[in-house]
């Protein structure tokens, strides 16, 4: 164990490649509006997921930036969509006007389409083709309709009777499946075996599942000012959550057991696996 | 040369495949909004040309089937975000309400995105891992900001002095690259050499412009019936098109000429490309 903030040094190295990525051939208004999203800050969990996810299973974090910068790309095209009119019809992001509120809606639609499609082209960057090929079929299955995508098709259908199963399901597939498919991807760079894979996979989804309770609990404990954005949405709009479902404990108990079986899935990495588990710990105690 | 009618054969393999296509672990509502818009007829244009592609490069039309249904999901997708309220804002397609009637806003938007990502789905089953990832960078370059997303971002916001340039621009994004890419999808996947795939390249790229130049011309001469679509649009809205800008005759000269030069691009290959030279004129001559 180390006191270097690797959070940070992967941040920082995600970040400087979403700002370097060079969308070449696009027209500059379409260059505007994805980089107006893309480099709107955050967490950067899943492109640092990637990086870290990558160490873990023996290889350089630099190998992994493809597939960092791809899994950001899909991250804020997801973003861009929600928060169009005709979905969540969002105004403000991280403090910021949403995409469509500064470019237009059909801009901000055909931002999305790009930042999707670019992830693709992100991932032909991988030098080695089977290492690219795998990342394509594990990001693509990840954010379509079997995951992400059917994440929020699930959520705009809600059905009155939704309870806790139909809750476990949307979350998985909306913000679970993306998470998960950072780690993996980050492995698959690596040129991970099997039994890694399939522990990054765990490692993922519990994680995943405990990002979205700790969401739900912050929507209700955090600070508005260090969350940048407004709180009690969740209460206030009825909707369906982890807190507004069970109860706040019942919430907080969840997160915890789930960053639990996330380091579980770990058990028997040496050291290279201490991001990952740190990671998890960190993400169960942050305030935003 | 032989009178079978290979064009109704590959539309037939594409359609069958498209029909057959699981959509794995998708939400009904999604997979509804999806087929409704895939499986809503059509020419099959590119997924005939990714068939007709690899068998000119000397494979069999089979092993082009997941790039066949991968670029016609492309096509249905841009369909249905063209069609939007926020875009062209358009309420029927091929006599057929659009996605966005049908299943509402946030549906449609999601279809568009689920059958994106599901092209990546479909060219990750392409056995061979150096030719799967090859078909990913040739079509995510092909439909993303560089491409046709990029054509549609010049077309909504058309520059009060757009001219002939500029709409070659537009067009060639627009409507070239996915058909340019649907050659060159076919040939990779028959293990094609640089030469063959060169020769693809300027094939689709005289042939989508053909194609685009047809289309402008049958708003003009086209019967409705035909068409399936009201006709006499682009005069009606001030659409910049070749026939608007240069007139019918030059119109007409100019969608020869490339039909020639794209024919022109197979020179010294033999029987084998009988099947992309046939479908040149045939484009050339078509009524819808």
């Amino acid at each position: 164990m180390t006191n270097t903030d690797f959070y940070g040094i992967y941040k920082a190295m995600c970040e400087k490649a979403l700002e370097a990525y060079p969308f070449s051939g696009a027209p500059e208004t379409s260059v505007k509006a994805m980089r107006y999203s893309l480099l709107a800050g955050g967490k950067r969990l899943r492109g640092v997921l990637a990086l870290g996810g990558c160490v873990c299973a023996g290889g350089r974090a630099e190998d992994a930036l493809p597939a960092s910068c791809a899994v950001e790309m899909v991250h804020a095209y997801s973003l861009i969509h929600d928060d169009l009119p005709a979905m969540d019809n969002d105004t403000l992001r991280r403090g910021k006007p949403t995409n469509h509120v500064v470019f237009g809606e059909a801009q901000a639609i055909l931002a999305g389409d790009g930042l999707l499609t670019e992830a693709f082209v992100s991932l032909s960057s991988i030098p080695d083709p089977s290492l690219a090929a795998a990342c394509v079929c594990c990001l693509a299955e990840a954010s379509g309709s079997a995951g992400m995508v059917g994440g929020q098709v699930m959520d705009m259908e809600k059905p009155s009777d939704a309870g806790a199963e139909w809750l476990r399901e949307m979350e998985r597939r909306k913000t679970g499946c993306l998470i998960r498919a950072a780690v993996e991807l980050g492995m698959i760079c690596a040129g991970a075996d099997t039994d890694m894979v399939r522990r990054g996979r765990e490692y993922g989804t519990h994680l995943g599942a405990a990002f979205q309770a700790v969401d739900d609990i912050l929507d209700v404990t955090g600070d508005e000012k260090s969350m940048g954005k407004s709180l009690g949405k969740d209460r206030d709009e009825n909707k369906l959550t982890a807190v507004t479902l069970f109860g706040l404990d019942e919430a907080v108990d969840m997160a915890r057991r789930e960053t639990a079986l996330a380091v579980e899935a770990l058990r028997g990495l040496g050291h290279e696996a201490d991001f990952l588990r740190q990671t998890a710990e960190k993400m169960l105690k942050r305030v935003n």
